[in-house]
């Protein structure tokens, strides 16, 4: 299969359809590493992987850390506050500060569209993309891939609705942009003051009417509501926005017997889905952070052996 | 001896007196590991150990954090102020989702009595209490035992004095549990707002004079004075707690020739204790520390071991 | 070659001249391990060190605690927001208290000068100073003193330009003291008001005037301008400090064609240097920072073995 020529990560738009699948594909065997007593593998031994947040992040940052370790990879933390970022270092020199560590990876996640693709012009290291402002958030939409796979088996003709925020969403960018190569049918649903214009031209249809959105849907992908940012802005209230569009106990009878129910988390119980729906039998949320797990595993591992041909045949 | 049914270690009050003494034996093992050129045992490579800390703590948390590593773990720290909890996710939303990333052990510390009990219910993988509220702290207790049966080899009989603020201490609590089931005599002391009203219930005695208290104590295990929250609510002034309850050099008269002096740390000089008698000869404070450790690495192997079997019989 | 007898490494100042070229010879073959794919070697296995910092630092912590990874030791980090020592424990209590978790090493960085000195008289555990006060920064001089050797191969005779602050520079201090014992001849230059009176006492000359300063020196050193504590105090202004010891482009044709241009970092461009220079051909700046990793565990190795040996000899 091994159709990966990539020295980063940077977002899901430049993958091909056979990239995504070899990600996927890779996915599957680290997934088994995690569910072996001892989940361990040599294959990052004596390299060293930087986290490199510049936007507060938990889960994200434990998921690719957690990965990296357990690939042996030593791992170096590198939160905005705690650095010399502050002391008005441009990205660039923290970067090339870092590299000089003699470092393989960065992941980086940045509240600038595009900090990753700058990263990988101006160092030698590896880059991958753990979310840059709106614009993509590439694991994220390759662990929701690998989780509609592993259930459903297909993607060419599967139907997915993505509901909430799509406007401010690098998640929607990114599932979008993968589903659409694998063949699925994309629909996005939410207020219309969170449809960006331009939506149509990546492929998706949109839908104002969750009702509808969901009627058909083999998957139905929920977005986290940004409180902090949000409210009084984009839609009246929180509670507004759940009356519309929450995949609440009442949804349920429109939704296909076997539909899939995603959120990336963290869920805002009573918002964007009730307790009910997040705990049911269609729920899969918790399955994705497992398989996050695996996907970034994956790759890590694609990444290294690429980046090591790059480093010989540049001998 | 292999007396260990348990996957958590959640307090000392379920623990039976084999339970505790197969910890303590255990614990002279792994003490001997920290005291080789390499403090290293492979016994839970490639398991990961979470830390899940929802109030602050260097200690507690650095002595379990070294023991997994020395024990070849994973570890993952998550503290309250850099995770989603923030966002307003519950606790067992949080823990579900850290379980997902197959993890083995969930080592908790949190304000709210009962949250570890919360946690072990909700999930698969084993929790171990750090210490939730003024409810317990078993395994500072389990260190405690440990450093005293050391020094003393024996607890039937043991007199036992615990002087400070024993309503809110989850020390005292713990530490009473385990020494009356070990057949020693605890004794409690302090200002009698300090006093719990049920604590004879417990099987402890109560005194409000320290000279008195410590006469014939074999052990003197002075609790924590908190400043931050006690100071005008509960006694008058530092000063004047100090006046009465302070271990200071008059009080070394009073005083067994062998009585041991322990702390929980980090010690007030001047409060709790002078400095004299913090580095006197009957002090064991820091010998606290170091059997801490070995103690720690003790409760992570026994439920590593149970854990393993619960899910083999499961299979 | 092997000349090191010391446990602890506190200064420059007490380093014999043999011992700094241990340091720079042993560095060599640590260089090495850092260029291979597997950056790992197993000398420090099953040792912990322990990185406790008094001021915030990434660069420092970060090249520490990656030397000590590579050198397969466990690292544990304590910064001083993060731990007791708020609660008003003494320097002497938290040092006794991580040293009683049997750690080998402690790496500490203190705003007080003489912090680490005052450590090592108090614990069993070696010291390495990583910056206290306006004393010493040992690390920080070895590894531009090792930068040196690797681009000009001989010290004596060579002409080196410190330019900044140097009153309140660390870095400075262990510079000369350093490299006067190597035979080097240091200048320093920078405005009055941060020339210390007994500079010359150390062994350096002294210029106000920075074109003279770097007319025929092999190597210039430009300190970092502490913006948040220096504006308007030692000097008028940033941009009256930059106009008269800026390396900037005009510089150029003062230097000579094979100087070495080399900064600690981070830099502010435009301040102590230009763009053009920072990332010209003469610039070392990134070869420092991966000097400074190998320069690390040449020290964690050496005291290593020294520690053994006294531990030996004491049994």
């Amino acid at each position: 299969m091994h159709k990966w020529n990539r020295k980063h990560l940077l977002s899901i738009e430049e993958l091909s359809r056979e990239e995504i699948l070899t990600v996927l594909q890779t996915a599957e065997s680290f997934k088994d590493i995690s569910l072996r007593p001892i989940k361990k593998s040599p294959v990052l031994r004596g390299k060293t992987i930087v986290l490199l947040f510049y936007e507060p992040s938990t889960r994200t940052s434990n998921s690719f850390s957690l990965a990296a370790k357990r690939l042996s990879a030593d791992v170096v933390n590198i939160s905005v506050n705690a650095s010399s970022v502050q002391k008005g270092e441009s990205l660039i020199d923290t970067a090339k500060n870092i590299e000089a560590l003699k470092i393989h990876t960065i992941i980086i996640r940045h509240s600038r569209a595009g900090a990753p693709m700058i990263l990988a012009r101006h160092i030698d290291a590896s880059v991958i993309n753990a979310g840059d402002g709106y614009h993509e958030h590439p694991t994220q939409a390759l662990l929701d891939m690998f989780t509609i796979k592993q259930r459903k088996g297909f993607f060419e003709g599967l139907k997915v609705t993505i509901v909430g925020d799509i406007l401010h969403s690098r998640v929607a960018r990114s599932n979008i942009w993968g589903l659409s190569k694998l063949g699925a049918e994309v629909t996005v649903c939410g207020p219309p003051t969170m449809i960006p214009v331009d939506i149509e031209a990546m492929g998706a249809k949109v839908s104002y009417n969750l009702k509808e959105a969901v009627a058909d849907a083999d998957v139905v992908n929920l977005l986290r509501v940004q409180f902090e940012r949000e409210s009084g802005v984009l839609f009246p209230s929180v509670r507004e926005y759940a009356a519309m569009f929450s995949m609440d106990d009442e949804m349920e009878k429109y939704l296909k017997e076997d539909a899939l129910i995603m959120h990336p988390g963290p869920i805002n119980r009573g918002v964007e889905i009730s307790s009910r729906m997040a705990d049911g039998k269609r729920s899969v949320i918790l399955e994705q952070v497992t398989n996050g797990l695996a996907v970034r595993m994956a790759v890590l591992y694609l990444i290294s052996g690429e980046k090591e041909k790059t480093r010989k045949s540049s001998l």
